[in-house]
């Protein structure tokens, strides 16, 4: 770089003497600096995207010359590819490392293994001869640390010694997560996501998606996790992967250079997350009941939804969709609870996160359901029970017929105690999820969120289940299910309450489809899900229209411009645009006529990210805009570079070099950093199409005409700061530009 | 309609003394056909919205002074879910019955029941006893045509009988499907998805989506499919329920007044074929890379990808996406060859369809798997033999031992006379598939593309197998298929070839995933549809870009900017606009001072859709744009029902009435049809930010400023005839506006 300016110095130093135009030309070339950005501000994807178009422009029209230009020009092509191949390998790894870690964590909070302090729990008992899984928990090679102090595994004081320790490394993996966190990079605490959605709206924040974050987030999620605190993973995996791919960016010259392109990547690398496809929900909602009424016409002749369709499950009936949608209520109510409640925690110092990982571990530690990781209790509560199965939840009493029908099933005293441990779980669970999300480590809400809707969905089950197995004969259950036929299916409650709840917190339509279709393998239980998830986002919408995200999004004041949002203001572009009746007026640049000395004091009096350029003062007919970032470097750089510029130089935007007396300084040309083609709109449009122009075209600034004749300009701060009076909001909330 | 012109008539008459402003006042009301458009021609999406905003500010702002009109805003905010239930039942429903009454027509080609003309052969045989499918198709109360009419069902004479039969039938339904086709709605004729992406963009044809459409099309599709021709019946279910929606947005207001409204329900209804979302594509690629990794690091313990995983299925190995790729390039070049020589073929009389029909059924009756219909085709062809399967693609030769494992399975003759009626009906396949697709019937073409690919996989995959059987030892299969094991599932390898040939032919990826998921029931089997259909994409794109639909899109001429269109051309705004320079200057209206006479003369000299006003003749600052149909309302509305209007009465758009003599007519104002927010872009715009804007705004036009004076318009139809330039096509091509 510096060679190259040393040149190029050199070069207009020689040249100085025969005329204008070589010096023109040369300030027409790339002045570095000019076309970046600076921190926390919003990136301009007309900009971006016509640069990359003519990067590939200039690549196709080489490669029809050379060899080394066509192969460059197919390696351009099929680096994308190249691109996404790498960021899944290396997301994925992290992903499988992290889970590895931290089950390995987890299970040291209870003991060590003695045949490798490495292995975990499963794996240290792997090589042992039991048959079933809760024999084989117990081998001996798996010591837990009341054993391996005390000596005795069992007794009050082997269950205090193991309840202590339990508390100690969760408090001490919470600490070093708090700490590693604040030490090395502040931006790895939260879930990200809300950081992530404004990032590919366009927002820049230096630093968020690079190296250190990555370490950091990657370390102290594993640490974060193991303390038992009631977080997720899925949010912070986000974040981790879009490190992945910024950083893997920065290898490919196509995505370096480009703002626009590099969020196409860390989009695809967050795997559709955000598509704000609301008519691909409704038209989901269509394909449902089409499927529906086919299914009830039974035109195959059996009960098959789709032409091809491989499996089959245990049906659902009709009925129990009140259940169904009565878990989505709980899971709206639940989702506006937590967002308010959730908003209303001030953020946390590192004692009160040892407070809350104190007292969740000495909360959990005594009830089964709350000492398993969410994912396994997830697991359980989603379960069917088969005969065979072991666990608690499945404790009920076997009819003593050993008929090859699915008997009866009144439950057994070892379910009620479950029902009651699941009850006090809930409690537990709903109050100190509200507290964990949002403190200072990593922590997303995907786990923790299913986990209350699971619990809540599976003691509706068997509730419905022993009211099933105790009044066949009542008129609801008569018709559809016999005495002797197992006809509810709690994992399938606990199933439908965690999508609820999930949607109640999210409002995530699209990739809850997703998820349903991965849960389910299949069509069957969509209905019951989407009944749940759609019950559920109404009553959570009545409440708020904000997600989680978007209330962290509004808290943290970041420039998104919610897609979704509905909007219904009668103002015009007139009534948001600056200046203001009452201001004074628009600071303009004239096409020529202005010093450098001028344009320079314009600059330093004002705090505008651009200037419009006009024809002169009086017509005020537009020629252009001017972003401040490319007007100040150019004007340091020809100074610098330009012989003979002074305070008194004239600055020019025409194509021609205008009149002026031979005496005076060499004029400087700018016309090469002037944008030629700014958006404008007039002063009569209803801002609902302004705000659909800035949304859908990715702006960052419109100027405002009325019969030609420059008015003001829009920014995408003032939109927002519109948008945020019109919902009664307090449009000082937004921060950056 | 009429008690209220009279009313107002009389109004403007009684009124006619008091001054000139009552009259204007009445002019701003909404003038019947304003706003409304003319066949063939492209809505404003821009105006559209906002007029649909306005309503529901309106209905919203009403809704808090009384109690009905709370009802109202309530049943308005829940009408597009009941609409979509509507459309789901009734689509579903004639889904259903078209499916019934096709089963029973293809039947009827064959034979006749005896215990009742209305059951199929399926539900004839259902009362049998025997056990075996095979058997139970033999029953005594269906009866073939030559068990009919000659009394015999085996010998030469009864397979004569039979064949004639078959083809009689076949020739009438085709007859009276393309007659009904052409006497009733030539809208129903093909699979109708190309005119649907073009109405979904904006562009209006009346009566393509009509109540004769819908019912033609739902009978003559039956026809056409029971006639035996080599089509499917998704493209026009779609277009079928499309019409539904149409037809039931009528009943809302909210629907039947909004062009745009509308066709979110169309899209809707259509189910999600077309989301041009090519991120999506490439982030599942990188999420099954990551999901790949993550089984390979296996941090579960098992084989499971996700969490809650519930199936299993059989798994395939690395080395078979050899064969995987070579199905996804035969894919790629069918589809190339197939829309190539579909578009080649011209379109096809009565009597054409005919001999197509008979061509059909003469070739098809002879081979079984040509005989069956489409879809049995591809179930044949997709299952995977189990021990007890009869099929005569499942004719292995069984191992002596019955020992529990799958036995090493060398192909009896039976496969072998499968593989060669397998390999004639692929070729037979091929050539009818292209000659019938676009015929003047209902036509899909899913079916036969995915039959085509079906056939060549299963081919691939007996290979496969039956290579794998006698090489166990080779360097290629040693490491994973061991003697006696069951390595290769020619079902699978079915399925991936159909997915390529779809994946080729229409060139879908978002709906191919979908369809994925729905075959395979999980994520097992994705990787090799994957891999195929990629391929697939790749080598037809490769060949040319568009898909079948595209295709058939500029075969007809619509208006349709294809979003994902690769455009890399470096022309201005100024290059495309009309008027070009030899072209005589643009016709503008002054605000003020232009005579209803001069304006009639300038609308009757020209044809252009609307006309941009300036402030005046010398300064062409812009002002705003009218659409001519509006003007030409308009003022034939004034001339009728305001008094003393003659052609020298002034016209004006401005908000104050101009000066003027007195003694003149009396000025008519129309301010209130003057969109004063047109759209401009400055004549350096390069087209394809231009273009991008055209996309995304939904625009008709644009109009093109310098320096804050009007220089010309674009207009959508410019920029399709300038990317048909760019692209090497005939501009002239784009027929309509």
């Amino acid at each position: 770089m510096l060679r190259r300016i040393t040149f190029v110095s050199h070069d207009a130093y020689t040249n100085g003497k025969t005329g204008n135009t070589k010096l023109m030309d040369l300030l027409d070339e790339p002045v570095p600096g000019v076309g970046t950005y600076e921190d926390f501000n919003t990136i301009d994807w007309v900009r971006e995207k016509s640069k990359d178009r003519d990067r590939h422009r200039e690549i196709t029209s080489k490669s029809k010359l050379s060899t080394p230009a066509l192969l460059e020009s197919i390696s351009d092509a099929f680096s994308g590819w190249l691109l996404m191949l790498l960021i899944g390998l290396w997301s994925g790894a992290l992903a499988g490392g992290i889970d590895i870690l931290a089950h390995w964590l987890t299970d040291l909070k209870e003991g060590l293994c003695l045949s490798g302090f490495w292995y975990d729990h499963e794996h240290c008992c792997w090589g042992s001869n039991e048959t079933t899984f809760q024999e084989r928990d117990k081998c001996p090679e798996w010591q837990s640390w009341a054993e391996l102090l005390g000596g005795s595994s069992v007794g009050a004081s082997a269950y205090i010694v193991d309840y202590l320790m339990f508390i100690i490394w969760a408090l001490l993996f919470a600490f070093l997560a708090v700490i590693l966190v604040r030490a090395f990079a502040p931006y790895a605490c939260g879930s990200g996501i809300p950081e992530i959605k404004t990032i590919l709206s366009g927002f820049i924040i230096r630093g968020y998606l690079g190296k250190w974050t990555l370490i950091i987030k990657t370390v102290t999620l594993v640490l974060a996790v193991s303390s038992g605190l009631s977080l997720g993973k899925e949010g912070p995996l986000v974040h981790v992967a879009c490190c992945c791919a910024n950083i893997l960016c920065h290898l490919f010259t196509k995505y370096r250079k480009n703002e626009a392109k590099r969020r196409e990547k860390y989009a695809a690398a967050g795997v559709s997350y955000y598509f704000p496809l609301k008519t691909l929900w409704r038209s989901f909602f269509a394909a449902l009941v089409a499927a529906f009424t086919l299914r009830s016409i039974n035109p195959f002749g059996n009960s098959r939804l789709v032409l091809f369709y491989v499996e089959f499950h245990t049906p659902w009936h009709m009925v129990e969709l009140v259940p169904f949608v009565l878990l989505g209520i709980f899971g709206g109510l639940w989702g506006a609870i937590f967002i308010r409640a959730n908003i209303a925690c001030t953020y946390f110092s590192v004692l009160e996160v040892l407070v809350v990982t104190g007292a969740t571990a000495l909360l959990s530690f005594p009830n089964s359901y709350t000492r398993m990781s969410g994912s396994e209790l997830i697991s359980e509560l989603f379960n069917d029970c088969s005969l065979l199965d072991s666990s608690q939840l499945c404790g009920y009493i076997s009819s003593p017929d050993n008929s090859n029908t699915i008997p009866d099933r009144p439950a057994g005293p070892d379910v009620y105690t479950a029902l009651w441990q699941l009850a006090l779980a809930l409690v537990f669970k709903m109050l100190i999820t509200v507290v964990t999300f949002g403190m200072k480590v990593p922590s997303g809400l995907f786990i923790p969120s299913m986990a209350v809707g699971a619990i809540a969905g599976r003691l509706l089950g068997v509730g419905m289940e022993q009211l099933a197995l105790n009044h066949h004969d009542s008129a609801i259950f008569k018709s559809w299910c016999s005495p002797g036929a197992d006809c509810i299916t709690p994992g399938l409650y606990a199933m439908v309450g965690a999508a609820a709840c999930l949607g109640g917190v999210t409002r995530m339509t699209i990739s809850l489809v997703v998820i349903m279709f991965e849960l389910t393998g299949g069509l069957e239980y969509i209905v019951p899900l989407m009944a749940a998830t759609m019950t559920s986002k109404w009553v959570a919408d009545a409440f708020g229209r904000e997600g989680i995200y978007e209330a962290h999004i509004r808290l943290n004041g970041y420039p998104f411009l919610e897609p979704k949002e509905e909007y219904g203001s009668k103002a015009l572009a007139q009534d948001v645009m600056r200046p203001r009746r009452s201001d004074p007026p628009l600071a303009v640049l004239t096409q020529e006529g202005m010093s450098v000395g001028e344009v320079e004091a314009m600059v330093a009096d004002t705090d505008y990210s651009g200037f419009p350029v006009v024809v002169c003062q009086e017509s005020q007919r537009l020629v252009g805009f001017i972003l401040r970032r490319d007007l100040v470097i150019s004007l340091e750089n020809a100074r610098q570079r330009q012989e003979g510029v002074v305070s008194a130089s004239l600055v020019f935007f025409t194509d021609h070099v205008p009149a002026q007396p031979t005496s005076g300084p060499p004029a400087v040309k700018l016309r090469g950093i002037l944008d030629l083609s700014p958006f404008t709109v007039t002063d009569h449009t209803p801002m609902e199409i302004t705000v659909d122009i800035f949304r859908k075209l990715g702006l960052r600034q419109s100027l405002v005409t009325h019969n030609g004749r420059l008015l003001g300009i829009i920014t995408k701060k003032d939109v927002l700061k519109h948008m945020a009076q019109m919902a009664n909001r307090d449009p000082d909330s937004i921060l950056f530009n």
